[in-house]
């Protein structure tokens, strides 16, 4: 389900997102599952455990995408998390605690200048001022909401209370080249990183590039290139940060002529929040010593902060216990890039899931997950249900 | 007259080139020249000699700018060339052989990967393959000389033949610091640089900044920052040789995004066509070598490429006898910058005439050179043409 013909891309509140959640629903349904939709769009089927009023354990993820994207980041979070609860019901096992599918709206914050926002208003952390954001057609989000029969006045109401929560359980295709490169299908995510994002603009001299002089130059652009290399050296001297200079402009960029201006952005990510801060320190103090060598100006602006978010080590657990009985190896990753668990934790504990996918590709169609490995994760996602049923008093 | 509100941008056959050249135009209507605009768009205003049939001594420079230039670089010349001549109306001097007003069309070759495009038409040295090549919107040169209401096909006969010429004197601002640190205001140009320019592509793999490992990754914007580097310490490395990456593009540019794709070029010059080609063969070997490390892809395209030049020791004798008149110092100079008397070097005899500019500053809307200096060069350019008019039989 597409908004655009030949290539896949379902943004939030658009025409293709509305027909997905009309199916999912439909699906739900099928399942015997009670279903409701918040004002913001999450979907969400309910299967009520043994006993009444107890708190529910929530799959899922997300079914909005990026602009041309692959068929499975966030969907099949959705997915799998429906096919766990139907194949319960099969077994006939039904937990004392509730079970809820999630279905949550803009994950992906491409059509608005926010993201995770289904996930957000769920956790009560998102900001009410958001509803007033604007997209490239200066449709508020507010409008958008209205648009497709939604209540932004009850954006408040979307908040879940915490004890209403016993956890959150994501899958979700890995997105990087981890579990491909070490031959696992199935990885448990420990942390999801923090990140930081800086613009930084180095202004030096623009001049004739044939008449002056190698010594007497001040090359915006040779500076630019020593930052990006102590940007690169940095983070590979740090177990599990990475660092990328991702956007990089020269000024005025001519062939013949000595670049003045070089803006670049750099996005820094880390499990630990401690790693970050201090490498961040490190290469302002490099940058500035770099810029100080070649008589450069320097300017550096923090765009984006996020601190990490840590897996539950109960729900962890379980997880791994779940991946021993089925005979699977266990492998402990970071995930390096966001998704809904990190609002959730503000609210619960989470815990998430990865499948391997295709040389870690994705936000492209050449995104993909082999049928294979997204069996292994219902088989592990379904056994951890099973055995926190077992547990849970 | 420029393309861009707030700075300086004139780009051969764009608006504001045009808008220059019917400018000029009219002055040497005024003048009293007949005028004459070849199929690439160079403007010619004439005057004949005291005899018919006599060669042309030519004067001139370019019209086009760099983006954001400076106000100096190229037009000062042909409004020194089209004064000069108007002096010599006013002195009612006329030489036997005649005089040529020329402003060159696209010297600087920023729109399209090929520089001194007009004067190499002139000498007949220019590939008519140039017609095909392609501007950022795909637009090719012959297109953009169409759109000008300019004829593509008539590029052959731009060209003049070596008989119809005498000479080629052209006045331009230093772009150097020489003349300001000696105090002298107009200095003699002995030889032009010889020159190279290449296009580099730099190919790795996109990525997701978050999720792929520094040590899984094939960032093309990090190996393109090595060359960089290398580039500046090559150059750093030769005395007299200077080397500029002036323009670099990443690709696809987002933030969160591991660079796949890099483009960028490089300036080499040298007074030493040995020099050149040495440090060229090393710059090549250090860029294949550092691809390689990184497992990069690695294209070298040669776009540009001019010998030394020597000005013409008669011209230049010339234009000493001129300066002794005058009473002026003589200093003599090599330009690091190429000019249109390299390409008609390849037809006549050539010699260049140097303006002091402020800290040798150009490409720059700082670029300036002083009135006084300007009329000491207006100065030697007539005593030039009359000494020279003496002398000719």
């Amino acid at each position: 389900m597409s908004d655009e013909p030949g290539r896949l891309t379902r943004l939030t509140w658009g025409p293709a997102w509305r027909e997905a959640v009309g199916l999912v629903h439909g699906w739900m349904e099928e399942a015997g599952l009670p279903t409701r939709l918040d004002a913001v769009g999450n979907l969400m089927g309910r299967r009520e455990g043994r006993r009444a009023g107890t708190p529910a354990l929530l799959l899922g993820s997300h079914l909005d995408t990026v602009i041309d994207a692959g068929r499975f980041d966030g969907v099949l979070g959705v997915l799998l998390a429906l096919a766990a609860v139907e194949e319960l019901e099969v077994r006939e096992k039904r937990p004392a605690f509730a079970l809820e599918v999630v279905a949550f709206a803009d994950e992906e914050g491409v059509r608005f200048p926010c993201a995770l926002t289904g996930s957000r208003a769920m956790a009560g952390t998102l900001d009410p001022a958001v509803l007033g954001l604007t997209d490239r057609d200066g449709t508020t989000l507010a409008e958008a909401l209205r648009a497709c029969g939604l209540d932004p006045e009850g954006l408040a109401a979307c908040a879940r209370r915490p004890g209403e929560i016993l956890g959150f359980l994501e899958a979700h295709i890995e997105q990087g080249p981890v579990l491909e490169q070490e031959g696992v299908a199935v990885g448990l995510v420990e942390a999801i990183v923090g990140a930081t994002r800086l613009e930084v603009q180095v202004e030096g001299r623009t001049g004739h590039a044939g008449t002056v002089p190698m010594r007497l130059r001040r090359d915006a652009l040779a500076g630019a290139a020593e930052m990006v290399l102590a940007v690169e050296r940095l983070a590979r001297g740090t177990e599990g940060l990475v660092a990328t200079v991702g956007r990089l402009e020269v000024l005025p960029g001519a062939v013949n002529t000595i670049p003045g201006r070089v803006r670049f952005t750099i996005d820094l990510r880390s499990p630990e929040d401690g790693e970050r801060t201090r490498v961040l320190a490190d290469l302002e103090a490099r940058l500035e010593e770099i810029a100080c060598g070649r008589g450069l100006a320097l300017q550096v602006v923090t765009t984006h902060e996020a601190r990490a978010v840590r897996s539950d080590p109960k729900l962890l657990d379980a997880l791994a216990r779940a991946q021993a009985r089925l005979g699977l190896p266990e492998r402990r990753l970071v995930s390096g890039a966001g998704h809904d668990a990190m609002a959730i934790a503000a609210i619960a504990p989470v815990a998430m899931l990865f499948v391997r996918c295709r040389e870690g590709i994705s936000h492209d169609p050449a995104e993909y997950a082999a049928p294979a490995d997204i069996e292994a994760a219902l088989a592990v996602l379904v056994e951890t249900l099973v055995l926190l049923s077992e547990e849970f008093r």
